[in-house]
């Protein structure tokens, strides 16, 4: 019976049902015209949520993963040097990507629970007088520890050091939750993906590109053909794709995009921070702490969270899915077995977080944590009753 | 969102996705010998979940109410007596049923909160030396009230009177949730419907018949054509159905019967007494009480549940759903205004009813309850993880 | 892999995607507001396919038979004469209906492959100087021959009559795919259901219901709970229902309203008579005959045809689905063995249909029939080349 | 309407209910114990699709061209040689591919309608004294053209040229269509996806790996991340992806796989092949003829058919699309404009065949093409009535 209950890993999350029957569309000739009108709108309405008017929306099928190795790709050369903060699995993962890419990868290492250093990277920058750093990389929202870094202050930071290096974001587990400000921040290229605030099956990579990123191609020597955008991009010009689409993921696409106007943005951005903010109330409640280092870091998608010294996280996450159906995030990396993670993400309500929180206060208590049950539950329940949203109510 | 939280009124229950893609079937001949393959089977399986031997289950596009109108038209003849007691709206709207199709009513009065007075329809019976009487008709589970009556020893009673009138019972709210013993039992017809305890959607209603009710037919004179047993039975015999039959129901009923044999008939009702005395629990560390009179008489498939003096239940269900997108049930009849309920039948967790606990609880505090936020959730956790059943998991 | 071919039978028809999406509803609570804002819009909106002004809708959960019962129940009492012309099975079981329920039927016997025989009617009724008959019962659409009444002529011989007896027309087959008009043809009752021209699941009987029908249930004696236009008026005056309402049939109902009103219905008929021309071309060319005795009569929703002397129509319509996986309508009642069936409505396009003809023509040629294999296809080829319509393209 | 009629393109391939219901599936945990338990034995039995016993099957959230690109990166050099024909569009695309990533490509310019030119592999293989050229790559169903290469006979030119060159074979469309043995024909890296015989959605790369290409990753410098064996064979050894994995997709595999072994693999081949024969008979009776040199080369997964010198391809495919609503290829490269293409793979019956050519008849009618309208689909019928195979019943 366990697949009604919500899942709270950070994504995939869980689909509304108006998005599974968007997805569950029969086979449709992708030359036909009917495809031709879907897809380019949808290119164009993604534009709104990377909150940009310069850049171009660029899909691929694949993962997010595939996304970064496309925005590396397109627009570097063996040997070029980028900067990168290391503060979490997912900006490891890509400056791993960045060495297997033959580019030389200065990283700053940081501590896991802090964001985006941008006073070092301003430092660091204003030293490479000869501009031999082509991109800075920032990982928005760091899924693994459950940080949000401030872009708008990475941005000023290059700004400061006058450096003209491109600035890449990894927003996967950011957009469509968090505000996101592509233009604004200066962001270069900002990698997504379809599984979490756009609340679809994995296999939609999905990039913000500006101008300047584009013009980069130009010189760019890695070599590429399944991520290439200028082949993405010529194929999109006639509202196609240059090898077989994600047919149904576009047409999901297409429904998530409505469904987040329906709703509204900022209303999107408000309803997870107001879920968030529930989940923190928990933790204090429960006596514990989040990885991340200051409030101001919190992440609105996902909380890591440490348990209390002598207790095991992955029994903490094991004893919730085998006693109770339900998923909740591992530690991962440096944090396996010293934090465990809620996923409060996508398309969730109030109803569905306490859930959550009431599943794993009866896990902690078997794992006979000190921990009341019910403590986290009324703590989330006096917050959201107190800061309850208008309920949007969705459409068949 | 909304449409994401699980409903907790008494049915239609929620729908697993296994059920809701068996439903899903595109139009079928249902005069080739697929749907024969198919609809033999699932009659003769319904008779376990009836647990009976010698009955023959019988259904029809209809709802509960159609399936009452089938017993009555039947078995009986206009100005034959009926045996009934009346203690909730179920039984209220049956007496309704047999006043309109000219049948003579015997009504006991009882309190409502009380379940089936075996004692006082034996005082009747036992007076009724002509036989008068052609059937005694009983709710097993009254969903206004969350009261379970005891057949068994309504059967005892008859016995006791040796009267031969035929015992009637609506079990549409409890087949498939709770024990049912329709042979042990002596029950002549019971009737259900699919959108309880079969988790489907609605549209069929279920009935056994003992050979004692079939032998009735020959000289019921009550009219009938859409609801004939004759036809029905004539028609099963060789696989199919006298007129149209609901061919995707059907389906979904071969789909309902796997599932609930996969769990095991006894595990299910184990998990629905859990669910309700979790419930109970919350009930209890509220400071609340149930409509029902006594524990015996406790649903375990719904409970009905006084609002403090001077608070109205219709302003707690309507809290709860318009600032939380939560359905409970109203209080019914004469409970209207007093009590609302909860419903804990059909394809539930602990996960899911802990929410419905969690949201019920807001809503309380939204309207200045003497309610502690948290309170009812602690308690059903704490039962809820001491008497946790190993996780039936769900095949895909 | 069949079930990816049409169906050929005279209904339940193919449910198109779209439809069968909008049955996939999860359980919602039908007393909220949200089933309110649905049902209400729906009734009102199926008046249009009826074409009143006048007239309510009234729907249960039931089949086309309990659609029948409900308005004999509704309107008439034990001993009232009815007239009805007995031309084809769904004519024969409408009269055995009214026998059982205690009318007096006056039957005018027809053969197979008539209509309704209005100057019969007028005789009859011109001669009924006491107005002992009370209502005129026709079959629209009779299934079993292909054979489509002229129901505006009954009108007619009725007014010429002069004779106040209600007009009730079963329009199961022939609803919202042929022309119809309550109004204009002053009927009383209007009897259909979901799984034929409304291409949804079985289950849900429809009735449009004329003042006149309305208020001779204040005299109607029949009994009736389930089936009662009072209690259902009642219920549905505030959105409701009297007992649990069919939920995903509604929200199916909505969409099929919605998706007949893009076509619009003058397109829907159109597209209906062009699909059965192409099929009684491909008759021709067969050779073959149609059971429908003269072209006014040709039912534009199934074509019955006779096969050739010393031909079994049984054998036929086995081999078409055991050799190639497609079901047609098998001959009924004395057209059994002589003719078999093709459905030609409801969700349908022209490929389909020529699908179905080339699997009927390979059946015949298979059991060496005097047919030409690619004859008819060719016939109806050329038909709907030549009388294409625009393409109506559904939305996603 | 359209939506109902089968499409032609060849590929992605109409998915049938079964499958669309298992990619519906909710959200679940992919690290948790019931995605290890499905993703394994997925991995396994896709074994047998590609008569591997050998092999590692390995698979990636992207399309065939992903599958490509992992095939070249993760075993060849950046400066290395291969060995290419070029015989249609898709053997262009590996060749630009292969390009891109800095190989050298050494063509073999054949004619657009003949396969894979064993004879001259090796020819230039016996001559590569030094093994210069470390793999041969070979499309080995040209779906541009129609046209299905021997690729034992290549296996063979390569054995008896000694030459220890890979075998890199494109399967995307004949796998599990056409027969493929990926061990007996010496194959090293056969690369397909899941949206065309396997009949899922567009979104999964699945490659079939020999020992002797995995030992080849241990010197290949071509860089990759997304794309590399290692990551994924490392994750996959305990039942999990690298990164998020495409979870519908990998269900949907499961359940397709369960479908092939049910009818078989021989049985699927022979459908296919029957079905493809009913069509290049339907050519031949319309006068026109196959791109496909000669009836060795013929595919049984889609047929590029000439049309009449004078007439344009895309008007005909237009045509078939404007006014009949079913999608056929277009002509692809030097073959626009003179060629159509029918799709005749996946989940396809006889029937769904005979409709696409009675709907291509009419649009060739339309444009005044020489052919007579019924001649196609007559001879198809011909064929496939005494031809036809024992129905295989899909389940629900």
């Amino acid at each position: 019976m366990s697949d009604q209950n919500p899942v709270f890993i950070p994504g995939p999350t869980n689909i509304p049902d108006r998005l599974r029957a968007a997805m569950h569309v029969q086979t449709r000739d992708h030359r036909a015209p009917d495809f031709v009108e879907t897809f380019a709108p949808v290119l164009e309405d993604t534009k709104k949520v990377f909150d940009t008017r310069d850049g171009t929306v660029i899909t691929f099928p694949a993962s997010g993963t595939g996304g970064w190795e496309a925005a590396i790709c397109n627009t570097l050369s063996p040997g070029d040097k980028v900067l990168v903060a290391r503060y979490g699995m997912f900006s490891h993962r890509w400056i791993d990507l960045c060495q297997r890419h033959q580019l030389e990868v200065q990283i700053i290492e940081c501590s896991w629970g802090s964001g985006a250093p941008a006073d070092k990277f301003e430092a660091i920058l204003t030293t490479d007088k000869a501009h031999d750093i082509k991109a800075v990389l920032v990982t928005h929202n760091e899924t693994a520890t459950g940080v949000k870094s401030d872009i708008a202050a990475v941005r000023s930071a290059m700004d400061a050091a006058s450096h003209p290096a491109m600035l890449f974001v990894d927003c996967v587990s950011s957009l469509a939750s968090m505000e996101f400000h592509m233009d604004a921040w200066g962001v270069d290229i900002a990698v997504s993906g379809s599984q979490k605030g756009f609340m679809l099956a994995t296999g939609m990579a999905i990039l913000g590109v500006s101008p300047k990123a584009l013009a980069a191609m130009e010189d760019a020597k890695l070599s590429r053909t399944f991520f290439d955008f200028r082949d993405m991009m010529g194929a999109n010009a006639s509202g196609g794709f240059p090898y077989t689409p994600p047919l149904q993921l576009i047409y999901g696409m297409r429904e998530s995009l409505k469904m987040l106007f329906e709703e509204g943005l900022e209303n999107v951005y408000a309803r997870h921070f107001r879920l968030a903010e529930g989940v923190r109330r928990a933790v204090d409640a429960w006596g514990l702490k989040l990885v991340a280092d200051t409030p101001d870091l919190y992440s609105d998608t996902v909380s890591a969270i440490y348990v209390p010294e002598g207790f095991d996280s992955n029994a903490l996450t094991d004893q919730a899915f085998n006693a109770y159906g339900v998923s909740f995030g591992i530690g991962l990396g440096e944090m396996n077995g010293k934090a465990f993670r809620i996923g409060h993400l996508g398309s969730l309500t109030d109803v569905m977080v306490l859930s959550g929180l009431a599943t794993i206060e009866m896990a902690m208590a078997d794992l006979e944590y000190p921990v009341e049950l019910g403590s986290g539950v009324a703590a989330a329940q006096d917050y959201f009753r107190r800061h309850r949203a208008a309920l949007v109510r969705s459409a068949a």
